[in-house]
């Protein structure tokens, strides 16, 4: 049997993990997370709720809600790690400002060499309160200013979105806001979900695997898009100059970010269909914003028409973080807080029943050359 | 066609890249390098010339030879990558701490978000050499002290060797840690180059693909085996010592750092014969360490006969580190350094000609749960 057959360029179609947390069925068009549907959870649970569902397999009770939720905002940031960030130039991007302090945030944690899944799933919703923190603050202390901090009494999602904005948020703006995260929180095997789970299989930490995972997120094929959509709609200012700039790319044979996607391929993701609703929700709360809806939907028809691609989740959390006042930079940085807690289910699971990642190469090369 | 029948855990023996860099051929037991035999390139060629061939696809003539070598030598760390090593607690693990400074790089590389591959071949000479230095001085800092700096009108090689251990070094002390440079720069699709092609797939960057390598290189399964063979060496003391803690071992049935390797099998890693040599010459130059020597033998024939395994690199590398007097912590980070150079060739084939790695799973999870 040759290898050659093999060979999938970006491995695509090829079995890569078995998985008990989540898994993109295209035939019955649901993204299935531990054994719920994903469109039911963004409507009908809490993100705290989800956390709990990816990290321990079932819907928490009013109790374990209450406690992991606790855990999750009370996470503290090491002064360190606030202290390493705030020392990188504003010039640096803002993932790889994430990206150091995710790796540093392992100085505070005595037990950061571990791969035990155990005692991963028992730090892991205090991780993810401390990304959060990190996310929230990123370009607040770039700027020279000092952290917001997360307060007990108000929900992890409250806490993360207040923080973001530096001002107090009205629970519409709280429901948008946790409905993003929700759909951000887990999808399958992503090239950062991979790319952590590589990582943590040769037995290395939580945190090396997630460093990767940022690092990942940051290219412009994966998690990059989202901020690329919002740049494209505010070049725009119009439905009419979304439509001129998408034609005008077109022709370029450009790129237009937030559309397609490897595993939806022909049809709409269903993530995306969801946001756009929140995004109509969070105008009708807000009174404002129906002129980007409008640029939107005409960006989304272009497309159809044109090229037959449908819009990717990105197209539409993107419009939804403008309106709730987010910097432009953090919106990638969210996509990694939000998806944390998906990356640990992911890393606890491959230290549950690891395998060494390490697959083989075709080899196009010379051969024979001599010194 | 079942997707199960094509499940590989680890993808053991899937093609996950086309490539032109290198191939582990276990039918002639050769590991080929742009076209070369490894063993000659360790026996005669330098490591900068190593680093030519890797990045630009031939060896390097006299004139190009010494371009590199100047920019790898005279390549700065920035000031506050420095800075930020010294604020890192000492218990913090050395390949966390360097994990934290790669990433950090990025901040004073004004286009340290870009992917294009000539960009990154221009540059990638100066980050090889900045990563040395990051090496070099990874426990010096931690403890307070002032970094070393390298010195043009040496050798790349005879610069981190004295930056590592404070000292003049001798010819032969350079020419045995150059080899395992050499050893160490290049070996085909192991999980820390895999996870820099899949980091960088994304169109993520050169450093997010670098610190992503040194994440899974921290491994024990991967990079972490050398300094785990010394600890082994160290605790057993004596020939007599190892042969019993290994007996022991077995006995318990624990793992053994230092034999094995996936791809290799049931032959011995090619590069742990030369590194042997290596030893035994290094032994001979300095006259002493013979009983290193000695124990690392007794180690081998014990694990042949009783497992049928093999040595690896790591083995043979470890008491040539210790020899040479570089701290243990530092191993792994060496092991990096060396291999940024083949990391970097695959970085730049990797954006040359990019498919996003997208693979998916095998669900094992639950169907159809209501909220």
């Amino acid at each position: 049997m040759a290898e050659e057959q093999h060979y999938s360029p970006g491995l695509e179609g090829v079995i890569a993990a078995q998985t008990r947390i989540s898994f993109l069925d295209l035939e019955r068009e649901e993204i299935v997370v531990r054994g719920y549907n994903l469109l039911e959870l963004i409507q009908r649970a809490s993100y705290v709720e989800v956390v709990g569902l990816l990290l321990e397999e079932r819907l928490p009770d009013a109790h374990r809600r209450q406690v992991l939720e606790t855990q999750m905002v009370t996470a503290a940031v090491p002064e360190l790690v606030f202290h390493i960030v705030a020392q990188l130039p504003a010039s640096m991007h803002a993932m790889d400002r994430l990206r150091t302090a995710v790796s540093a945030l392992a100085a505070a944690d005595p037990d950061a060499n571990t791969a035990d899944p155990d005692a991963e799933q028992a730090k892991a919703p205090r991780l993810i309160g401390q990304i959060a923190q990190i996310v929230a603050n990123l370009t607040r202390l770039t700027q020279g200013e000092k952290p917001l901090h997360f307060e007990q009494g108000r929900s992890f999602a409250e806490n993360f979105l207040r923080t973001l904005v530096a001002r107090e948020v009205t629970p519409a703006e709280v429901r948008a806001f946790e409905q993003s995260l929700i759909a951000y929180s887990e999808h399958e095997l992503p090239n950062s979900t991979f790319a952590a789970r590589v990582v943590a299989s040769t037995l290395a930490d939580a945190y090396g695997a997630l460093t990767a995972a940022v690092a990942s997120l940051k290219g412009p094929l994966h998690g990059g898009a989202n901020e690329a959509v919002m740049e494209m709609l505010l070049e725009a200012q119009t439905a009419e100059g979304l439509e001129a700039l998408i034609r005008q790319k077109l022709a370029r044979k450009e790129r237009i970010m937030g559309f397609g996607h490897r595993v939806y391929m022909r049809r709409m993701d269903p993530r995306a269909a969801m946001l756009k609703e929140t995004l109509r929700e969070l105008i009708g709360a807000k009174g404002t914003g129906s002129e980007l809806l409008a640029m939107c939907q005409r960006g989304e028809d272009i497309m159809r028409e044109e090229k037959g691609l449908y819009p990717n989740l990105d197209y539409y959390a993107a419009p939804v973080y403008y309106l709730l006042g987010i910097p432009i930079e953090l919106y990638t940085p969210i996509f990694f807080a939000a998806r944390s807690a998906g990356l640990l289910a992911h890393i606890i699971e491959q230290h549950r029943e690891n395998r060494l990642y390490r697959p083989r190469v075709l080899y196009r090369g010379p051969r024979g050359l001599k010194l």
